[in-house]
């Protein structure tokens, strides 16, 4: 049924290439031809709440009283396991923390699967598991369970650390309910985390004096959640693909255009300029603790003073969503350039860097 | 405070090594030693629920209604992908599935975050990621999320899949309920999966005619649940480490001792004849597609019958839970031999084959 929208996988693709793991157009599509049709629609969610229909940062499950249940998982593979700003630990412990906030959740609790190659030295395993387990518990997250396994030498570099979480939603933040006029507001700098893990990597050889932005956004969030939850329409963490991708995916989902103004994005100035210097587009460069929401028009100067009251002083609106003038603008997303023109802004395509998370 | 009662990892490992990651005596440790002394004791489980406490195969979050969720997490790095009556796809279904009913819950839903090496066959994924659909399609069990990440050839042998599930619980099987008397009930024949597994391993050269067990347990333990719930004071099912570890590790955790006859246990002639000659103990051999319970002792027969009326012919008692008469038998299990004689079942040390499961 769904095939019958687009290519097969069989015509489109013989091996698994780095680009299906980019977190952005590949990826989207090997979860679309090839996973969700593998499954029955009947069992994309629990009956009453949301999964693979949306496929947002945490899916939902209904509760007895009301509520939902937030559900994720991801699995970390970053590259170098230490990096200016964090560690793979963090970084996990931090994901799985704001993909269940993005969802509208209190996290809950997390359980831990390990995976490391033998010979690792367990001093290094050590300061990663510290450092996971600190993030989670500064943030009041239990973790309740894991998995270790360790593989023969050779057949892994490193560790993987897969990381899944519940929480609890009042009210859930659903990505589909963006509305024409909604303001899109970004935390923060974005772009850190991408910019630092590009700047350390062997072979890429220029210095840069940014430290990835990794950390939970539960000080943010849960204020945000418990004061302006009805105002929220999507929210959103721009990890893997950036501000680019997260944004292409909500104007997709929702058949709406989504503008922005390049002049109004927080990027730090020298991780603008070294992404000029690689040739990259700054807003496909990862983050990993800002988030990016959809607000209703009415509230947004509201959240975003609120967000600055709470230390977010780069706090800002970038752009606002609307309503295509033509069928072949739906599901864009387009930006005002610091030139004064315009551009589409397309999901980034191809891989810009492994295991960036 | 924990590690004051033993030597602290500093002090015994310097690298990982592959027993770390067997499920046996050295996984144990790791957890035990290393990774719970980070989490603050208040965060080993959600109030009014179990985690870190208990160690079970499911963790249990108390729900509004006076049920239970139960959650589960493990990651599937079985090698190779593809043996004798599965794949690393039915593997990982099956797994959380069976953790989830071992908690005593009633599966609903998973989420999977894949890993693959860069240059796989997108064949090779896909037969993978049906067989994992399927699995769960055929339990109804919901597939509600994922993550999908390629690391670059050469960092990956294959493909890691990391499943986590939720259940809900009327009345949770934990297992430190274990009391004197308990019968020890297993579901069948012991050992497929660590046999099959063995025998087609490079290096290994041993043609044997045996399947991998690899299934998941609704249709045996749903019913029993719903029917016989209040007696079944232990259920777990023996993966890495096989049945020595699983009585070793809840002799340990009640402070019991655990009795079995051997002659009564269910192992099929060629696998006991080929762990034999490969100098193994066929009661440390994974199984993923059998159950050991502890039943009230009143109750063991029936249950056993029950059991074979839903098709699992082989079930049968083979043996008991004992309060130690010495100090010093506190945590043991001790079976008798098929000679007559008595032996300690030691907890499985060192690492049998890497990549098992």
């Amino acid at each position: 049924m769904y095939l019958a929208r687009g290519k097969s996988w069989r015509v489109l693709w013989k091996f698994i290439t780095l680009a299906h793991g980019s977190g952005g157009r590949e990826t989207g599509e090997i979860v679309e031809k090839l996973i969700r049709p593998m499954v029955p629609e009947e069992l994309w969610r629990v009956e009453g709440g949301w999964g693979l229909d949306v496929l947002d940062d945490s899916a939902l499950i209904p509760l007895p009283d009301g509520r939902y249940l937030a559900f994720t998982v991801d699995s970390y593979t970053v590259k170098p396991l230490f990096f200016p700003g964090g560690d793979l630990g963090k970084l996990a412990a931090s994901g799985v923390i704001n993909d269940l906030l993005m969802a509208g959740a209190k996290p809950l609790a997390a359980v831990d699967a390990v995976v490391v190659e033998e010979g690792f030295p367990v001093e290094d395993l050590a300061r990663i598991l510290e450092s996971l387990a600190s993030t989670l518990a500064a943030n009041k997250v239990a973790l309740i369970g894991g998995d270790f396994k360790v593989v023969p030498k050779g057949d892994l570099d490193g560790v993987i650390i897969t990381m899944a979480g519940v929480g609890v939603a009042e009210k859930p933040i659903v990505d589909t309910r963006i509305r024409d006029g909604d303001k899109i507001v970004v935390s923060g700098y974005l772009g850190d985390h991408g910019a630092a893990i590009l700047s350390v990597r062997e072979g890429i050889g220029l210095k840069l004096e940014v430290e990835s932005d990794v950390k939970p956004l539960t000080d943010l969030m849960i204020p945000l959640i418990e004061r302006y939850a009805d105002y929220i329409h999507a929210a959103g963490d721009p990890t893997r693909g950036g501000l680019a991708m997260l944004l292409n995916d909500w104007a997709k989902k929702n058949g709406l255009v989504i503008a922005i103004d390049e002049a109004k994005i927080p990027v730090r100035e020298q991780v603008r300029a070294y992404a000029e210097l690689l040739g990259v587009d700054p807003l496909a460069l990862a983050s990993e603790g800002a988030a990016v929401l959809a607000v209703d028009p009415l509230m947004a100067e509201e959240v975003v003073e609120f967000m600055r009251s709470l230390g977010y002083e780069e706090a800002t609106i970038i752009g606002e969503v609307r309503v295509p003038r033509q069928e072949r603008h739906r599901g864009l997303v387009i930006a005002k350039t610091m030139a004064g023109g315009f551009r589409i802004v397309e999901p980034p395509s191809g891989e810009l860097v492994p295991r960036i998370c």
